[in-house]
């Protein structure tokens, strides 16, 4: 790093920039709509997704998406038993989208190649149109987030979402509604940066925590996990609602912080029950969601009203990604250049 | 627990128990038969695997055995999607395997109700032919583990591995001779219990650890990590080999203990650029695998020779079951009885 950079400073400029890389995606929306129309036409029975990483939890947003407003079996592609294990599956009718924001990775460059070959309408998703991966796959898409330079992926993240929401919206002839007001909201959240630079302070010394939601926000827990361990090194652990009830409860106690997100909706209601099982181990529960789920929770941040429940992980995730950063910088590392990462991971 | 009665003697008797019931699977598979002609009779495009807990990780183990050797695209289901949500997909051609133990959770009964309704080929695999799963289920499949009475899973899961490798087998006419020698090397593993007492020693203060593991061996790191963290209480997180390099290795450092899982085979080649990368973040790794790559790691057991890699998990998380066990008594817990945690888990 030259001297005299301060460290986080792309990480927090990528976070403060998201509003405006969602503006810019909503304004303008016929390269997605085209290849929507592309996809409808094709009339997909079963949906793959291939991703690693950051781009893996916006996979298992769209999986959730697909399964709940396409009604379409889908499911979440084991790279390894295409790319090492030289399986060579009948894909026909299937839609494979893979996601990547480098669109580098030579494991998702196979993939696509394969499944291709195989029959599969394939679509690349990604940060960089030329990249490796939106050209070896027949239908691409630019996510027009701008260059990412901390490690930590954050807009890009979020671009991911948005661009996949509208995508899966107009695949199925829906209207936008739900996403129009996100810049706003998106502001009003960052507004909040610094009580999670107070909320950091709780977290200042724990060696590990636990994220957990249901639903669409499931997607938001696994991200908000992997940006505490890749900025601030910490066992962050998440699980959906119901998983946690199936063993890992257990070592849930005082000492173990626990991060709940809970919007408006279906997969906030369905987290109810647990947080009352959360209750009876007398666990620390933060939670960022609805003012009446923050009410019965130790401590907690409110989502703004009105977000319809499949748009609400793109703002789940922003105070996620300010705790991540004011956590990272208290204990002393840069979040931009994490130990041992780069921008761009090569998996085989 | 009445008194007189030793914490854990339920988990070691099952663990021990696991040779003898792979030997009553084999000796007698017309019933696996016979729901195999019938499953290939239909000719299933896609599988769909819905599950929880422990059982989950016998369905992962499945989806690589159906992307492998079926080459068939399959997906875990989100039972959230269809319980909570509400969504219809249209499941012809489709096969969906619910796996449970107990048969009882509610929202797997409602995935198979449902599945079965839109026209999937529904097959319930469980330990109680009796249970509300079985019964809702088009086709069931007894994985005849006996009753199980500590909490903490262990002969259930072997035997619905075994179950589910012999099925997917004689689903595509293979013969069963990887799996022939099970009994035998299941004995050798378990009498190794004096070396993992010691093991277990290693990690007797540890508050977090890293499970890794690629290819058919996951399913083994996502177990193992369960069984810590319900029997121990510790932070064990399981990832796969690929999605460690993309994020989670920035927090591995000397005092993260990492595990991994590196057999004979494609998988286990596939881990060993992240065997490299970790002892460059000089990591302490413990390996349960082949004899070299033992030798390149920290400490290790080696696996017997001659397993063949699709059947390796079924072995494979023998000594993380006994390295539990072991830890979960040094830490005062009850591996039968972990808190707040009961053996029937009802999540809707």
């Amino acid at each position: 790093m030259p001297i005299g950079e301060k460290p986080g400073r792309h990480m927090a400029a990528e976070v403060n920039e998201q509003p405006a890389v969602w503006q810019r995606i909503l304004a303008d929306q016929r390269r997605i709509r085209e290849i929507a129309a592309r996809l409808a036409a094709r009339r997909p029975r079963f949906v793959l997704l291939a991703a690693r990483g950051t781009s893996d939890h916006a996979a298992l947003y769209a999986k959730y998406l697909v399964e709940i407003t396409h009604e379409l079996p889908a499911g979440l592609v084991s790279p390894s038993t295409l790319t090492s294990y030289g399986a060579r599956p009948r894909l026909d009718e299937v839609l494979l989208i893979a996601v990547s924001q480098s669109g580098h990775s030579p494991d998702l460059v196979r993939t696509i190649e394969i499944g291709r070959a195989q029959g599969a309408l394939t679509l690349a998703v990604t940060n960089n149109a030329a990249s490796p991966l939106a050209q070896a796959s027949e239908l691409n898409l630019d996510i027009r987030a701008g260059v990412e330079r901390a490690v930590a992926a954050t807009k890009s993240y979020t671009a991911q979402l948005l661009t996949l929401y509208l995508l899966l919206l107009h695949m199925r002839g829906g209207e936008g509604r739900a996403a129009e007001r996100m810049p706003e909201w998106g502001r009003q959240m960052l507004d909040q940066g610094g009580a999670l630079a107070r909320i950091a302070e709780r977290y200042r010394f724990a060696e590990r925590l636990v994220v957990t939601a249901r639903g669409y926000s499931y997607a938001t827990a696994r991200e908000a996990a992997l940006k505490l361990m890749e900025t601030s090194y910490i066992a962050a652990q998440a699980f959906s609602g119901a998983d946690l009830l199936h063993g890992p409860l257990a070592m849930i106690d005082p000492l173990v912080p626990v991060l709940a997100v809970i919007p408006e909706g279906v997969g906030g209601r369905a987290m109810l029950p647990v947080l009352a099982r959360l209750k009876e181990a007398r666990a620390d529960v933060f939670t960022i969601g609805n003012a009446s789920a923050v009410a019965s929770s130790s401590a907690g941040l409110v989502l703004p009203e009105g977000v319809a429940e499949e748009v609400s992980p793109i703002l789940e995730i922003l105070p996620f990604q300010m705790l991540a950063l004011h956590l990272a910088l208290a204990r002393g590392a840069d979040p931009d250049a994490p130990r041992r990462l780069s921008k761009v991971t090569e998996t085989l």
